[in-house]
């Protein structure tokens, strides 16, 4: 899978790609992420990307030309399943957005910033609009990343343990039960006494009920129909 | 505000941190963001973090101990308001929790990693579970950059334009209005004509217009009453 993420701010989308799983599996050939700085395709020599906005309003806008010569350059050298622009009002990443996205062979991720981009980017350009919840940030890159994160953990042999994703919260529409590890007891708190059992469908039927418990006081609205 | 960061991989959370607003909030000491590596407060030579999972299963999970010992040191210095963990089974992140969260002095946010923390932790020491989205990350890091974006831009001071922030997407649980800038047509694309009309009080309507549109016809919930 190949990501090109066009950006205002490269620099701050460094980190999370280099280190833990999103570095082992680029490392791995698993996936490609090309930064592009929206900058290099400006035409002014003040390299602006963007201006006020028209009618008035606090807020820059980002301008349609250095974002659509960026777009037509990449278009040029290979076909994209999605240009996908990251912002709040987009429909709302899930799990199962995640697994179709990481079906993808390449796209294009486009991070807003400053106010959004000029509304004609999105009606040319954009194919799919994403938003990874009900809040605002100063900008898309850190919802690309974690767009990136989601999607790409999902590609069969980025994770060590491939059973690991699957038993997930959300894989199949339950949260995850509770997990313990050592030491038994801690300061008066104790592991629960089926997890020594040794009986492995006992255990197993456990982790169900406290997933289908915790799924139906924290989020009822996972096990009703219509989700 | 004074944001500790509890996780396994701190260097996956420095470039978020080193550019843009929050940078600019960081060097206007508007907020102090102090970043705890787990792996100094563990006992044993290995540096262990992590352990398997009590009852057998996929993934590691995160030890109570190194965790205990951090978050205890830092009670000793100050009083926190919340101490966070971030896990998908956490409440949602929305708007308001963020409003919330931006009217704190001090608070604790603890990555979760692998599997995720021992229940424990999250029995003894945690105040308020968060969760970013309905989709699965590698770990906490990314949910945790994104929840300081979210809250630290609320800080009055940290957003040039105060203004900005009122205008943006849910802060009054509608989508903002499309926006348009530079050049009036594009490749056939023309600007909407109301915006070049000087009249403001009409812009204002037409905008509030196009944001009640825009949420109906994607995010009908939120104009519901039990939104």
């Amino acid at each position: 899978m190949r990501i090109d993420i066009i950006t205002v701010l490269p620099e701050l989308l460094k980190s999370p790609f280099e280190a833990s799983i999103l570095k082992r599996a680029i490392d791995n050939h698993l996936v490609e992420i090309h930064f592009h700085n929206l900058r290099d395709y400006t035409s002014d020599k003040y390299k602006s990307v963007d201006d006020y906005q028209f009618g008035g309003g606090a807020g820059m806008v980002m301008l349609i030309e250095p974002i659509d010569k960026c777009i037509s350059k990449l278009r040029e050298q290979r076909t994209y399943d999605e240009i996908i622009y990251m912002t709040p009002d987009g429909v709302t990443l899930n799990q199962q957005i995640a697994n179709q996205i990481s079906l993808c062979e390449n796209i294009i991720i486009l991070c807003g910033h400053y106010k959004g981009v000029d509304q004609r980017v999105r009606d040319m350009f954009v194919t799919k609009e994403i938003s990874i919840g009900d809040y605002v940030l100063s900008g898309g890159e850190l919802a690309a990343a974690v767009l990136c994160d989601a999607v790409i953990r999902l590609i069969p042999g980025v994770l060590g343990d491939e059973t690991s994703a699957l038993t997930d919260s959300f894989q199949d529409n339950l949260l995850a039960p509770p997990i313990y590890t050592r030491p038994r007891e801690y300061k008066g708190y104790k592991v629960p006494e089926i997890l020594f059992s040794g009986n492995f469908p006992e255990i197993e039927k456990w982790r169900d009920e406290q997933s289908y418990q915790r799924t139906k006081e924290r989020r009822p609205d996972l096990l009703s129909d219509e989700h």
